[in-house]
């Protein structure tokens, strides 16, 4: 993440605890498992009991002594606190191959966001759908994103394009990006950032593997 | 990453950052781009020169002063600081709606990584194969592990199953571990677990819209 409100209480990495924990609830949820203590969701995420009682009392009391935790109404109010308690819009620019799969990547419906158009500057591929999803000229990315109010866009795109896009897309009133591009992406005031780089990933654990021999 | 090699000179950004060149030096190859200025790929990178010239002076001295770096020579340095001449085999768990995407990704043969199988515990998907890849059932993960001498692992399974199978790669001889499952897994000394969680990073991109307004 490029840039983020300082805040003295909790790190973004509690708001990342609490999605995690959020998906984990929902496991128990379809098990129909209604009520859980600390101690057993700290097993099943391997996080101490301690760090998910902190990282709840941010955000007020939840849980009763001695009887723990109701599922529903935790995951109710881990959703009212992240904002996920309506349905997000994302444009995906950038309709090559990755930007193709994640069209087709069926997680986001579970997590209330929906890609709702994507953009290409191949002509060819405008007009067109992929899983339902319409593909669009790249020329109509402002007024899409201004007539929907979409604050997240994800960026597919070669690296070259990327940062072009990203101007567009935080002039036309973008909140919140995912670089799926090999780039680093200048920051601006009041943007977030996030870079997702997979080959980075794997390459790093290459080279640490290599060097310990 | 859970774990790696203190080292005083650089850091893991900087393997990173070599990753990331290395992506964007094969761009201007395919466009027969030959040599170029440091000052050519920061804009190109939106990296500062400065950054570009000290990542690699840890590895030794590359480019000509007033001729710049030679394409060719350099993705072939770096291929080799980051162990990437030769082909790296992969071993996927788990080959459900994710790991059935990660399987068909065309961008791993691009970084020299194949996954030469997948497990799987459902018995009916044992014996398949999917994007040309077998998919066996997850009772000869060890045996194939030991026989390919294989060292890293993607865990796609559901969160409740992941730090057994962890566990279980870890004591075949498996090095390092990407990890799509949304659970926080134990680290192992001498063993790198890179935690790839796309759900997380949106879900924070979303509060941190939500708490800006």
């Amino acid at each position: 993440m490029a840039k983020r409100k300082k805040n003295p209480a909790f790190s973004a990495e509690t708001i990342k605890r609490l999605s995690l924990y959020l998906r984990n609830l929902k496991v128990l949820q379809e098990r129909d498992i209604n009520v859980f203590s600390s101690g057993q969701i700290s097993r099943f995420l391997t996080i101490s009991p301690d760090q998910f009682r902190k990282d709840l009392s941010y955000f007020g009391g939840f849980g009763k002594p001695g009887v723990g935790y109701p599922v529903a109404d935790l995951i109710r109010e881990i959703e009212r606190i992240l904002g996920l308690n309506r349905v997000w819009k994302i444009v995906l620019v950038g309709a090559g191959k990755l930007g193709g799969a994640l069209l087709g990547f069926p997680g986001f419906s579970g997590l209330n966001m929906r890609i709702v158009a994507a953009f290409d500057d191949v002509p060819q591929k405008a007009g067109a759908l992929q899983y339902r999803i319409p593909i669009h000229h790249i020329r109509g990315l402002e007024a899409c994103i201004k007539r929907e109010k979409i604050k997240i866009a994800m960026i597919c795109t070669p690296p070259e394009a990327a940062q072009e896009i990203s101007d567009r897309l935080v002039k036309a009133g973008v909140k919140a990006i995912v670089n799926f591009a090999p780039i680093h992406l200048k920051a601006r005031k009041g943007v977030f950032i996030s870079n997702i780089d997979m080959a980075c990933e794997l390459e790093s654990l290459i080279y640490f593997i290599k060097t310990q021999r």
